[in-house]
Order: structure tokens, then C-alpha cells, then sequence
């Protein structure tokens, strides 16, 4: 494919579109965070000396990977998610990996204020808390719903920590998109091509599961298809692959999470709560992840995971999360990477 | 899990219902088929109690497996899920396994009424043709929508074949559902729950396509959700799965698929086409589900795979087709499962 | 690669011989049958030339796959394996499926002769029996080693039936071919090399069983290095792979084993005992193995399953087995096939 | 099982061994370095009494899992194996991870000695080096053989690193224990049950890789066969498993190593080179490694990549190869286990 980037979204847009279509070549105009992005799919010498006519062109790329906008070949420098509450700026994809915690669900006020707490004492800088549950089984708790998003709302207040919530279908988007300050598309939705395109059209940005069966080129594509929506603030998450192996829920396929990055400039963290189901292998899994370069992690904790609604066996207690959370800051260290410990700290300027 | 089974939906169902009710026990009541499924999910003696005091209880089964309605340990006779046109009536899941074919993709009137002329002919039971596609590429072709389900009723007139074709989102359910005599939920709706949920209450039989990552737990656990809404008339399609092995695209996993027919009371069938992404493999994967016991299987067919503007590789030729259904016929009489030719010979008295 | 066959072992084996020598193109002279191969790696013009100046080749043929002894790029037809014994000749590759069958582990004599005698009454070809077990754990029945070779020697002795049974080490190679008509290579062995180039040169058809985590490219490359000995005569045996599945043992891989049959002039059969681990799914996948068109399956049946010292859940009961052969018959006929019964009636004249 | 630890060869062996024969119970005697184990494979308490009977049993433990030997149920603390050369000890599975590095095949003599003093500059502690080389393909290059071992010795000598290499067969175990400090079980030999077992008696600590279709139970299982002969230094090594995702070679299993960890006191280390098969994703995956609490890694240096004989493309450069060395000393010190550099500053005291 070939893509042409113009900055901005004016006379260079219009010029640049009016001769593509004098050639009658074929394109999509996407907007590309503070350019426009031109897509043609098939290379030619006539779409190459059309974007050469337009003299206003920043950029032209020629692709091998089937994802245009969210390849390196096209962006070559990391795309950092930005996420500002009262209490500053949070970066994900920028230098310093970041922390994300929180309880698989809402089941509550007390529990997910306590949470929050923890999850910000320690150095957390996002909150994450499932209202929306999609369930295996469907005599499973399926999450406090409206509820949950308006006690999410309130730890936002408490703690000032961005909060992400999963939103299960199309219809959801708006509603979820008032509450929180990034969609999660689930895992079992990775290729809702509905809801990613309604999740692209929301002005938040979109953190992705992959898909437990998904290859990482079929998860890359599924990013493409919110990006397409204009919206470049997308986020990747590994959470497990399904293999033979049983003694993990899923396998942690830390290696592709790192191809990933490679081959996208999209942030990319990882999952290890769900991705091993087992509360004593997720803190060296996170460290993994932040040692091999990765942009960050999510895991679930909870007060009392022996009684949780959901996801107990992996999730963290509080001693076991801030201990994780002060190694994960001595080994970002090690790694050139020092993190910035919770929202006001992590402010940019 | 416990479930009661009551005949009917009356007087017998608000006595049931009143007794638990009464001696406090939470309960799903379901319609099911000619009767109504009463769910509880906690065995226990006053359960067991309430639902003797009834005296109009038919049966009483406790289950082992996660999926009640869809459990052979509740029905152990197989669902039949009949389907009727101008020319009859076809029956999947009844002695003779059903032949289901047609184009990946409806992609205009004469190739979709020329495949549909062969799937008559050569003894095939039901159409298939998609309408909405589900693509792994935001660029790929996404099918021609409204227009093919418009081409799809008028194959349906003209030959008299009933229509299977997918639903992508729960908005579209009531459109497809005025269409198809089967709504598909594909592979990578599996679990799209919200999906599931309004697929459930069309009124209409739901194809249920295995996730390629999903165990039989998950996707008999996917189609429970189905049958909570009242809807009994679920047929599993087993599609391949994920696996190490590249020579196929996706792997043929046929013994889940009797493993699914043992666990459950629904019919099982196998699309080869998807899960082998070859045309030489096809007719080998078929016949083998058909010697295997398997209630159908669903192929597609081109009139020119080569130009296809979906999985042509896998397409099989009319030729082709038209062998394998021959081939077909004899291995299943030589099971004992003599197959009916086309829906005016499966016609049911 | 280029391969060239040559008629015979005599003067044009010399001849082409030393023409290669004499341009200085490097070759690998294997016995090949009826033929002797030259196996060329890199193809060049300069082989192509010396090839054709011999003027004795019978065929030359430029290979696309790595396994060129293997291929159906250098030999079209089927390989037919043929086994005599006292009541006469089994082929296996050749146009009839073949039933192959026995206990898991010799266990001893009774048991031993009761089973032959259940197999050859039902029409089984070929007698399975383990005499020494390669097991996961050390702490597990190892088999009764040359105790249970002699036992098969009765058994074929009495029931006329030829024996496979496994060798696990290079060492043991002499003693098991002085037993058994067909050297099994285990699942666990099939890349141990040293144990494939032994086998190769014993004289004896070679079962090479497919790794459990093999593609099907790898277990064709195993192969070749048994034919590289100059042993033509391989079975390839799909026993099931590794997947995330875990209703059965392994995911039987039948479409990768219909792959093998068109890479390979081998004779490829299934283990549906050892791919699902449970005897209520064998008789299902042995009659797909034979729908499917594939050359044969090996069942496991013993006179007392649950008593069995290995295997016991997957074994076949007498009257299991007698079922199940059955079938066979009649879908093996169906799909033109028809399959002998027995050694006496399999004699080829 | 039941396990009786018994310190030291003598007497209390005689005695406990006379009393379990005296109540006629069935047991394994090991040695099991400086201790003995008495394996009883039916827990009962007349066995128990037994033990107790004795007087002198260090301790009685009883396992659910069914590698005694290999489980920490047994051996809580960890197992250190220790190498030691002319210019110290190294040790492995002791605090500090461990950096394993050499290339795939050795080549000649100047290659290897390069690397080897490329290895020792950088830090590394061990060298590997094959000179058998299991190859899929039998057309592919095979190894220096005894030549090839005469050069590890030679750099052994040279450097002072203690080295590591594949044995291939039972009855290669003599000769390369000449010369290596650790045996190498190759992954395709993780279930050559003979191989283990000779092997273990060889004297040397044995370096077990994961086959890539193996279950970690089954990987202990093989760890146990070697335990078994009296060899209690076992080294674990993870190199990747079959998974569906082909954007690296294999799926590098991280948190399957650290479950061996938890499930063994053996020393757990990881090969990404081989896991994953891209030199890029080398360095991200060892500091992976380090950072999860495994004991070490292995990877593969080349001083000319481009032209190596086997797995250039896995293989690191020696700039890229310290640099990584670099990074793995950071992250080890930040993680509170600091890492000597070399066989010099690693001796123990």
C-alpha cells in the first residue's frame, strides 16, 4: 500500500485529494492525529507521481505490512497516549513504562476507593475496573453495569488516576465514553469490527486486547480498523495466547507483544493476570514485560481476592501489588526507563 | 446445576414457579421448546423438594456440565431443527446429515442463482451466501449488505433452498432475520454476547460457528446463551481451529465436534471450506464429518473460484462440488444415514 | 533439489556416477527401490547437462519440497508396502484401507492370542503390540521387553497376522527386527535421528509415528532420512498434535495427514487410540480416517480396558472393535475402496 | 508418592532398606547427592510407620505431583549445580542468574576461540558450542563431531569457560563427557528415555531442554528419569513451544519457566535464541528472562552471522551480544541479584 501524510486538514487535504481524483485514482482520507493521511491501496508510478504533483506532501510510504497506518513504515517514532486529569498527565508509549491496576470488577463503593488508594499509593497511574463483564458462562456475574461506571467516575474524583473500562457492544460506546477515559475493546472482541469502528469514532482513546486465538498480524489489523476511524490513540494489550500448555490460563506470549512493537509505533503493555490466571506468577511476568521494553502493564487487584466476584485467583492483594509495583520501578530503572510514580508525578510538562 | 422440566407454559409452570418462589430459592424459568426449563443454579435438597411438591415436574436433572439447556444430561434425545420452504421441509440434526453450500460471499444475481441451481441439483439442503462480512482487513471486501440478502431471498424463491447467512451486530438481527432462515454467528462473533442474546430472540435458528481459539466448553458454553432467550433451535459448526500446523489455514478439530454431539442435544456440523483454506482438502474433510456421525456439513462453491473476491482458494468448482455431493450420498447410506437430495425430497411428512 | 532415477544398481549407476564426479557436482547415490537416486541439492544447468548425458536416466525431477526421496514431485505413484506371512500378503498404500490393531502393551500370552485372534476374526490386517514402552513417567509400566517380542512371534505364528511394535533405541534395532514385520518409530522419537538411520537399514518397513508437536513438514523430513538408507518402504502414521483442545488426549490432525498423502508417495494412516485418548471417540475417527481416503488406522483394543496396564481409557473392547471393523467395511466400500479382511483374504496374487 | 530422605550411604540406608523389605514394601533407593531417597510409590501408612521405624530418616515427604525427585515438595531449598575450571566455579541456580553464550555449531578454530573470548569479555560465565547437531533435514549440516569437541576442550582451556553440548545418542555419552562440564539434552530428545538415562550416568550435569510439544509436567517427568540415575544436576532450559503465532520460530513459554521453578528446586533457564529465532528479539527476551527470576539465560553469538553454517538468523553479533550482556548486569542488580562477570569473579569461596 502507499500512504501520503499532510499535515494539517486544510488546503493541502483539498489539493492533494482533487488531484488523486483528477487521475481517478482510488484513496482514503483518514485523519492521522495532526496530519491526514492518504491511502492508496495498490502502488502504481501514477499514484507516486500524483502525490509528487501536490508539492505539500511531508511523507510518502510504501508498505509491505497490510496495516498501513499503524506500521512503523508509515510513523516511525512512538505514538505516546496522553491522559490528563486533575492531577496531571499520564503518558502510555512515552519513555517510562506505566502502571495500570485495579479490580477485574466493580463490586462496589468501599472496594474500588480502597483500591484506588492502593493502586495510587503504589505508584499506579491508571485505574482500570470492568463494569461491563463479558461472561464464558452466562450464569456468570456480569457487572454492576451503570453503577460501576459512576463509582469509576468517583475514584477518578477521589484520586485523581484515568480510569479504563471495558465497552461490550456498539451501543455502549457513548455511555461508557462519558465515564471513562479510555474504551477497552475485550479479548472475545477483538475482531468486532462494529465496535471497534463505533470505539474509533468516541474521541477516547481505544486500549485492544488481543485476541487469544489472534495472530499479532490479525490484531494490528483490528487496530487499523480504529484507526481508519481517525482516531490514532490506540493502545495494545497481551493478555495470553491459547497453547497446549495447562498449567497457565492462557500463555503470556511476551515475544510477539515485543514484534508488536516493533512493527507498529502503537504502545504496546501486557496483561499478565489474565494472560497466566495465577496470582504468584503475575508480578515476574510484569517485570518481564517492563524488561524487555515494553510500554507498560495491567493487572487486577483486589482486597480480598478469596471473595471476589470474579478473577480471584489471579488477582493481586495490596501487599503483593505494592510490592510488585517497587520492584517494577527498580528494574524500569535498571532499564533506562524510571517510572513516573502515579498521575501528578507523571505530568508532563 | 439443577433443572426442572415443566410441559407447557401455563397453569403448571406458575405453580413451579410459586413454589420456589415461596421457599425462597432463586430460579431461571425458560420456555424450551414445548416446555419451560426451570434453572437452579445451586443443587440442593430444597430444591429437590419444591420441585416434587410441584407433581407436575416431567423431569428433574442434575447436571454436571456448565451448560444446562444445551446439556444431553437434560435432553437426551437430539434437537431437530427443521427449516421450511415452497419445497418442503429440511431437517438438520435428523437422521440424514444436511449438505449446505454456496458462494463465500453473495457477489451479484447470476452467480449467486447459477450456485444455487448446482447446490439444488447436485442435492444440497440449504443456501449459504454472505451478506455482511466479517474481514480480518479494514480493506477487504465487506460484502454488498442489504442487496445480497435481497439476492439471497430471491435464490431462496427461485429454488426453493431455505437461507443461512451471518448477522455481524445485534442491530442488524430484525434485517437479516426477514431474510434468512438461519442467522450464522461467525467464529469471531462466538462470543460477542450481546450478539448472541438478540440472535436468540429472533424467532429464528441460530448456526453457531466455534471460535477458532475456543475450547467445546466455551462455544457450548456460547451457545447456552442462545438458548436462555427461548430459543432451543441451535446448530454448532465446528471451523477449525488454531494450531501450530501451517499446511492447513485453521486445523479441522472433528473430534470436538463428536465430542460436542456427545456433551450436547444439538446438532453438530463442520465447515471444511474455512477450516482446511483449501479446495483439494474440502471433499476429504467432508465426507470424513458425514463417516464420523456429524449432522452436515457446509462447503462453499464458486462458479469461478479464481475470481472470487472472497476465499476463492477454498471455493470449491460446480464440478467439484457436484462429486463430492455424490461421494457424499454413498458414505453416508453406507452409515445408515441415507441423505435426502435437495429440500422437495427431504420433506417431512 | 533435483533428483535423477536410475534403473537398477549396475552400469549406469556407474556410469552417471562418474560423469557427476567427473564435473565435479557434488551428489548423494541412494538405493531407491527398483531404482537408484541421485540427489543433487542446488539445481544448476551443469547437473541438468551431466544428468542428461548419461543417457540412462529414467527421470529427472526439479523438487520444490525439501524431501526429495519423500516426494510426489519425484515418485507419482503410491508406494505399496507389502508384508508376507504364512497366509499370505498385506499391502498398505495400495487401493484398500488397512485395519491395523492390538493391545497397547503386551501384557502377556493370553491376553496376547485372544486379542490376535478378536483382530483377525474381525478382518484387522496387521497386529499391534508393545514390547517396549517409551513412557512419560519413569515411574510407569515399561513393557515386558523381549518377553513380549516372543509372544508376538507366537501370536503371528498362530493367527498369521504380521506384527509392528516399537523400537525405542538404535541398540535394540537387530532384536526387534528379528520379530516384527514393521519397525514402529514412537511419536516421542520421531526427530531422533540416530534411531531413524538405524531403523532405515534393518531390512524392515519403517511406522513413523508424527511428533506431537511436529508440522507435517518435519515429520516428511523424518522420513527422509529413513529413506535416505536406502528403505523405501515408510507408513506414516498421524497420531495427534498439541493444541489448546482438552475434551480428548491430542487433536487428531486429519487434514494434515490428507496433506501428507498429496506431499508424499507414502502410505499415511491414523492412531485415533493415541489422538483422542477415549475409546467412545475411536470408531468415529477411524471411519473418517477411511472417508477421508488415507491408507489405513491403528486402533488399540484390549480383552479387559479397564484392567489394562497402559492405554485402558482408550482401548477397545472386543465387541467394541468387531463394531467398529464393521463399519469400516461398509464406508471403505462406499468409497470404492473395498478392504480385505484379513491377511488370507489380502493376499495379493 | 512418599519420599524418606536419608543422609549419606550407609548404615540407616542398610537399616531403612531392611525394614521396608522386612513389611514387604515395594521402593526405589537413589542416591541423591549427599543424601539418599527412598521412593515409595503408594502412600500408606504402614510405609510410614516404616520411616518412622527406622529412627534415622531426615525427612518423610508425600507428593501429588509425580516427579518426586525433581519436586520442591521434596527439596525445598534450590539446587546449585557447580562448574568448576581452572580459573573457578561457576555456579547455576544459585543467587545470581547466569549468561550461557556461544554459537550454534562450532565451525572451526578460529571462530570459536573468538566467540569464546568474546563470551568471557562480556561477562558470560558458560559456552555453548555443537558439535553433534540434530538438524530436521538430513541434507542440512551436521556438525565438527569429535573435532568439534577437541575445540570446546581447546577453548575451555583458553578461557577457562566450562562448556556445554548436545549429546546426541546413548552411545555418544562417553566421549562427549570427556570434554563437556555439562550434557545437553536437545529439545527432539526430551522424551529419548534411553538417552536420559545414560546420560544420567555419565557423571555430568545434564542441561534438559523443553521439547516444543512438551507439557512442563512432562518436562519435569524427563527431569526425573535423569534424578532417577543418581544425578541430582539437572539444569531446566526453556526454548520455546509450538504455538499458532509464526511471527517468531517458536512461542518462548516465560511463565511455564517459572512455573518449573515453583514446581522444582532445579535451576530454570531460558534459550531465546532458539525460542525465538530473531536475532532482534534476543536481547528483550533474555532481560525478560533475568527479570521474571530465572536462573539464566542461553543465546547464540556468531562473529559473522550472515554466514554462519546453522541459525544465523537467531544468532547475535559481539556487539550486539555485549550489549545485551550490558543490559543483563543492570537488570540483575536491580532485581537483588547481582551477576558475576566471567568464571573468574563467579568462583565461590
Amino acid at each position: 500500500m502507499m500512504v501520503a501524510l499532510v499535515r494539517g486538514g486544510g488546503a493541502a487535504v483539498s489539493k492533494l485529494s482533487g488531484i488523486l481524483e483528477g487521475h481517478g485514482i482510488p484513496f482514503r482520507r483518514v485523519p492521522f492525529g495532526q496530519r491526514t493521511a492518504f491511502i492508496v491501496e495498490a502502488e502504481s508510478p501514477a499514484a507516486r507521481e500524483a502525490m509528487a504533483e501536490c508539492g505539500e506532501v511531508e511523507r510518502v510510504a510504501v508498505t509491505r505490512e497490510p496495516f498501513p497506518l499503524v506500521s512503523r513504515e508509515v510513523v516511525e517514532e512512538n505514538t505516546v497516549v496522553r491522559l490528563t486529569t486533575s492531577r496531571g498527565t499520564v503518558e502510555i508509549g512515552g519513555r517510562a513504562p506505566v502502571l495500570i491496576a485495579g479490580p477485574c470488577s466493580v463490586e462496589g463503593e468501599n472496594m474500588l476507593l480502597a483500591t484506588a488508594r492502593t493502586v495510587t499509593e503504589a505508584g499506579g497511574a491508571v485505574l482500570r475496573g470492568g463494569a461491563f463483564k463479558p461472561r464464558t458462562s452466562p450464569y456468570s456475574f456480569q457487572g454492576l453495569g451503570v453503577r460501576a461506571l459512576e463509582l469509576l467516575a468517583l475514584a477518578r474524583q477521589e484520586t485523581g488516576l484515568p480510569v479504563v473500562t471495558e465497552v461490550m457492544t456498539p451501543e455502549q460506546v457513548p455511555l461508557v465514553a462519558r465515564y471513562a477515559d479510555i474504551l477497552q475493546i475485550g479479548a472475545r472482541n477483538m475482531q468486532n469490527f462494529t465496535l471497534l469502528q463505533e470505539a474509533g469514532q468516541a474521541g477516547r482513546p481505544v486500549l485492544l486486547k488481543r485476541g487469544p486465538g489472534a495472530t499479532v498480524q490479525e490484531w494490528l489489523l483490528a487496530a487499523e480498523y480504529v484507526l481508519l476511524q481517525g482516531n490514532p490513540n490506540v493502545i495494545l494489550c497481551e493478555r495470553g495466547i491459547r497453547t497446549f500448555e495447562t498449567s497457565t490460563r492462557h500463555t503470556l506470549d511476551l515475544s510477539s507483544a515485543v514484534v508488536a512493537k516493533r512493527l507498529s509505533h502503537l504502545p504496546v503493555i501486557v496483561d499478565p493476570s489474565h494472560a497466566t490466571g495465577r496470582r504468584d506468577l503475575v508480578p515476574a511476568m510484569a517485570l518481564a514485560a517492563v524488561a524487555a521494553g515494553l510500554d507498560g502493564v495491567m493487572v487486577e487487584v483486589h482486597p480480598d481476592p478469596a471473595h471476589a466476584l470474579s478473577d480471584g485467583p489471579q488477582s493481586l492483594t495490596f501487599d503483593g501489588f505494592a510490592g510488585m509495583a517497587e520492584a517494577m520501578f527498580r528494574v524500569a530503572e535498571a532499564s533506562g526507563r524510571p517510572m513516573a510514580r502515579g498521575p501528578v508525578l507523571a505530568a508532563v510538562s
